[in-house]
């Protein structure tokens, strides 16, 4: 599905960003680039800025007008800093774009369309596209890198695709995190809250003091591994204290 | 609530980075970098690319070791590539650490944490976080540029703090979309009708084709110029049709 989504970038001035943009998408699981007329293509910039994603820029596809960029697509939004005037259905959130532009590609191809650096598309160019979006941003400063915006509208692509069900996208999980059993646990607050008052700490029954104490271990979601620390530390302590007298 | 938000970097090699981070961070209506120990700044790298935010740059302050960057913090986010076996607590989706991150923001100051470009943070600078993040990204090649993480980054941020009612974000919106009134819809809407009959679209009270192709103009949404537009084309037509006969 993913790679029915197709990025276009129109005219681009700077081979540089070309390649940030390549770079952007294959972070994002995306392949697909075709470039409008590129003022240069290819080139070492463009290479050195896409680091590990210079096969992107290998299978770009490179044509002279926008049309041949888009024609067999279902949907085309175009990304514009500025909305126009042209009453084209606008997408205000890059994640309302982004839903149903995944939920489209499942059947058919999609392009997101990115103009020039200075100018972004013109007035015919939005006219091809179905949708426009742009990237909510700070009135004072609303103008993002070409190559950032691409990295934006394909995070948001990628975030609707991870988010349903089928994706299945399993995220990272560092190894050593396996939870205690009920039982562990239950030992380790009966050997805290014995050592509460073994300590002195609670002098009568605080119920509330060894509630809260424990709570605070409960949340705090010690793994196996944890629990074993802190059941060793409390023994260190352990050693030192008077013996329990219940 | 957003120049509360801190964003470190630390120990960048390229300063172009440090400037794209601030151009980044500016979009996103983020003020507040710290630079721990960068490599060359300032840098004509850095100005170069920060574009109109050098502002931000000029206001960044540069300190040896990460503790003088976030002392002052009440919540600091790591961002790793990699999530470590450190057992800090983790957000698996930049959305939902954005949405803790603004709300702790309204009280105090919040920092997120980049690292190095090629090794990220050390185990010792994670230590000093409360929480990490990393980016779901393509596990075939999930490193990100680090100013297109910092601008992720700042963007979800900047998502979440507008989601919220008290931001009074306001999209932007064309000028020229002013709606027709309902009156105005149902003439045209009769109009069509009449048009459809007295072309010989339709033959027979054909309540359906009517309504369905009423229904397609209705979820255009046309506005008041276009509903003009139309009426007026309808017009055209109608000079060429034999008179009404209802």
């Amino acid at each position: 599905m993913l790679s029915r989504i197709r990025i276009v970038l129109v005219q681009t001035f700077h081979p540089g960003n070309i390649g940030a943009a390549a770079r952007a998408m294959k972070t994002m699981g995306l392949s697909e680039l075709v470039l409008v007329n590129p003022r240069e293509f290819p080139s070492i910039d463009a290479t050195r800025l896409a680091a590990g994603a210079t096969d992107v820029l290998e299978n770009a596809r490179v044509v002279s007008h926008l049309d041949e960029a888009i024609l067999d697509c279902v949907q085309v939004v175009g990304a514009s800093a500025r909305l126009r005037s042209l009453p084209l259905p606008q997408f205000d959130e890059p994640d309302e774009m982004a839903q149903a532009v995944v939920q489209n590609a499942d059947h058919a191809p999609v392009a997101l369309v990115f103009g020039r650096e200075r100018s972004g598309l013109t007035n015919d160019e939005i006219r091809a596209c179905t949708h426009q979006v742009s990237i909510p941003a700070n009135p004072e400063y609303g103008i993002l890198n070409l190559s950032q915006a691409v990295q934006i509208l394909a995070y948001e692509v990628h975030r609707a695709w991870r988010k349903r069900p089928e994706s299945a996208f399993a995220y990272q999980r560092p190894v050593e995190a396996t939870p205690p059993s009920r039982e562990q646990f239950a030992h380790f607050q009966a050997h805290l809250g014995r050592l509460m008052h073994q300590s002195g700490f609670l002098t009568q029954p605080h119920a509330r003091t060894e509630e809260q104490l424990q709570a605070l271990f409960a949340r705090a979601e010690p793994s196996r591994k944890e629990l074993s620390l802190l059941r060793g530390l409390l023994s260190a302590f352990e050693t030192y204290l008077p013996p329990d007298e219940k």
